[in-house]
């Protein structure tokens, strides 16, 4: 489980990604060295190679790379808000202060970039994802075995329209659209927050039927930084979708990763929910996979 | 408080709309008659002459309105989403009943766009409650004595850009933007839940600053039936905003309407709140009064 390379890092938050990319890298002889954030990193990253650091601890993240020889870093995972009174910093947060001032209060531009460029300047390269490990991005075509009816087409063509009207405001990640209708359109407040909604709301513009309608799209930004932040479905994606009555889940094809593939497939598939990735612009018709209607 | 011209027929579902609009009829020397949707609209609406009705009893809407010489009809007030289930149609329905599924199934157009269609073709004149009392419509300029400072005007030109980016896709009445980022955008959940939704999120964007922080914008949609489903704010708009730690609300003038206008910009001076709006396209730089920063 060791390779000639050098090691990889993994800047680990919670979820399943970072023991997902771990394990591909391990299958595909690189070393790895997992850096698990505390209060927010699953306990299942201790069957790698590990090191629990909290918010601040910049010095101790360093050292852990470089005394495992990682010169390449993915960062992954989802993080809440760190309350700042409550973070403690470390010598090497103090030497790196400037720098991270820069990256708390600083520019245009995303938190998340300005990490990636930290990172860059101590001279790591950072990877997404995808790099290490493409079979965790959603590819273009159908993922499971239902497909989308007529009206889900329309639905999918429509919530497409409106994350693109929106890209250029840096939001617009994703959106519901139940039978031409918007239903919601997701700010900050997150795909899980936006689906639980859209539950609440599920008698809306579906009139008297019981069977599954609309959908969720979900795209990345124009100006993501698709290296450390890339849309991510998973089961409870799936789940959530299911209670909002949704028929199923359409993706930007190459751009949106699903964590524990097998598990959301199955669920989608017993669910009745289609998964669906549709190529660059999110126009479906010009998806191959996706105009057959059989088979 | 009765008059010589024809009388008007208020349609009225929930808040305080309804109240509002008979009593600057009466003021202005119109006789009223209000005709209440029951499970909707407010008692208060009882010191009116009135009639009780039930969704689905359009047969004593129709005479309701003939019986007390109505020939002009406003809309007003909220509606939930009725359960069809449990409508009661009287025989004024069933002979409508062709056009009633026409209002209820039917067209790319909204469903008020369609009631309104209904009873223009049985002769009545739909008038928009800004017709009958245009004091009930905020006019550019600040309502209240507090003043949007720098900051939040860029958040209200963002949010207008959000908004009118969205207008297409027939979303887009209101939106929350924090220094400069896109906190919420309202679909079919309406602005209460929005708002509740942002105070949820008001840690979001404003680091460790714990004053007042971004505004609510909230506008019609172009294609909105304004005579009948005009963007309203009130009190409980005002308590939602600061309960999400904004700074203001700013409003398209001349195009939103104030439910008990005294409260409402009463509650936003004692909270701290800006009440604002600006001409047309939501360019607060063309607005003269909104330029003046002082006095």
């Amino acid at each position: 489980m060791t390779s000639g390379g050098p090691g990889l890092g993994i800047l680990a938050g919670g979820g399943q990604m970072p023991v997902a990319v771990a394990s591909a890298a391990l299958r595909k002889g690189r070393s790895v060295h997992i850096v698990a954030i505390r209060g927010e990193a699953d306990g299942a990253i201790e069957a790698f190679p590990h090191t629990w650091i909290g918010w601040g601890e910049i010095g101790r993240i360093l050292k852990a790379l470089d005394s495992h020889d990682c010169r390449e870093l993915v960062i992954i995972g989802s993080v809440k808000r760190p309350d700042l009174n409550k973070i403690r910093f470390d010598l090497g947060a103090l030497w790196n202060l400037p720098r991270l001032i820069g990256i708390t209060i600083g520019g245009d531009d995303s938190v998340l970039a300005r990490v990636v460029r930290f990172f860059e300047s101590k001279g790591y390269t950072v990877r997404g994802a995808h790099e290490i490990a493409d079979e965790l991005v959603i590819q273009d075509g159908l993922a499971g075995q239902h497909k989308p009816s007529g009206d889900s087409k329309h639905d999918i063509r429509k919530a497409f329209e409106v994350v693109n009207a929106l890209g250029v405001h840096d939001i617009g990640q994703a959106a519901v659209v139940v039978g031409g209708h918007v239903l919601a359109v997701e700010a900050a407040e997150g795909t899980d927050e936006m689906l639980k909604r859209c539950a609440k709301l599920s008698q809306w513009g579906r009139g008297r039927t019981k069977k599954r309608m609309g959908v969720l799209v979900k795209t990345p930004k124009p100006n993501q930084e698709i290296r450390v932040d890339m849309p991510t479905i998973g089961p409870r994606t799936i789940s959530l979708a299911a209670e909002a009555g949704l028929a199923g889940i359409a993706l930007k094809g190459g751009n949106v990763l699903i964590a524990d593939r097998e598990s959301t497939v199955r669920l989608a598939d017993e669910m009745g929910l289609f998964i669906v990735a549709v190529p660059g612009d999110g126009d479906v018709r010009s998806s191959k996979e996706f105009r057959v209607s059989s088979g």
